[in-house]
């Protein structure tokens, strides 16, 4: 577990790797959403290419930008994001947004289970959408694309 | 989410809490198995207190010193602990420990369910113990004192 924390037992590297969940890929995108300073931004995007958790690869849209996207490792952390929401959200303040099972709409139980299908859906068959009620205090691009439900890993179009 | 990362997104805060839940109570006995600096130690269990993820009582057995205990809330943070455990034993190195069900035995998925009783067992109802060829490379009282197969929660005696 040390080992594992070493690579993201941080709070800005959990917030990133929650986002890129989300489908933000682009490095600006990260920036405005987290309102996290670019040198940070960027520090923390290299150690986690360095530990294997997210793949740059260059942005076919815009020549000389990358697209920062989940390994197969990183998709793994799924279960870590969502014990830390399910803990922030009793514990701390709600949460903003709610998770189903993409085939059946069930939400998530705090296990992340689907409790209808008896299964612990993988993120790529999870729809999360803004919790009913909640008004966001931002108004930057991708706060707005996530405004819509959508499927974990879907790349967001800002 | 961001803010259950204000009260545990840190390395050392996330350790001391692993050991919380295999019995560790004491200043030193955090001390020495976790190899951390008794100023950062002291400065981590604070901001855990001040969280109320752990909560600190007079030890009965030494005058002037104190008993460190999960709340209720700390104790929720287990499906967080177990997360990062099982991420980190597939993707860093294997971990040292393994957890069963107390009541039947079975080896918990990597979703902390037993599969044989579709279950997701509480942290006072798994037992844990070492995994079978795994050899510490460390001999303090903690690591010691953890040799045997032990319950979740259960004060540790050093």
């Amino acid at each position: 577990m040390a080992s594992a924390l070493e690579a993201i037992g941080e709070r800005w590297t959990l917030l990133i790797v929650r986002d890129a969940f989300y489908g933000v890929r682009r490095f600006n995108d990260f920036q405005v959403h987290l309102d996290i300073p670019k040198a940070v931004l960027s520090d923390r995007l290299n150690g986690l290419i360095e530990d294997g958790i997210i793949v740059r690869t260059p942005d076919p849209a815009h020549a000389g930008r990358h697209l920062y996207e989940l390994t197969d490792s990183g998709r793994e952390l799924w279960p870590v994001i969502h014990a830390l929401l399910v803990w922030g959200g009793k514990h701390r303040k709600p949460n903003s947004r709610v998770y189903r099972h993409a085939s059946c709409a069930t939400l998530l139980n705090a296990a992340g289970e689907c409790a209808e299908c008896h299964i612990t859906p993988p993120p790529q068959d999870i729809v999360t959408e803004r919790r009913r009620g909640y008004r966001p205090t931002r108004d930057d691009a991708v706060t707005v694309a996530l405004k819509a439900p959508r499927r974990l890993l879907e790349p967001l179009e800002t």
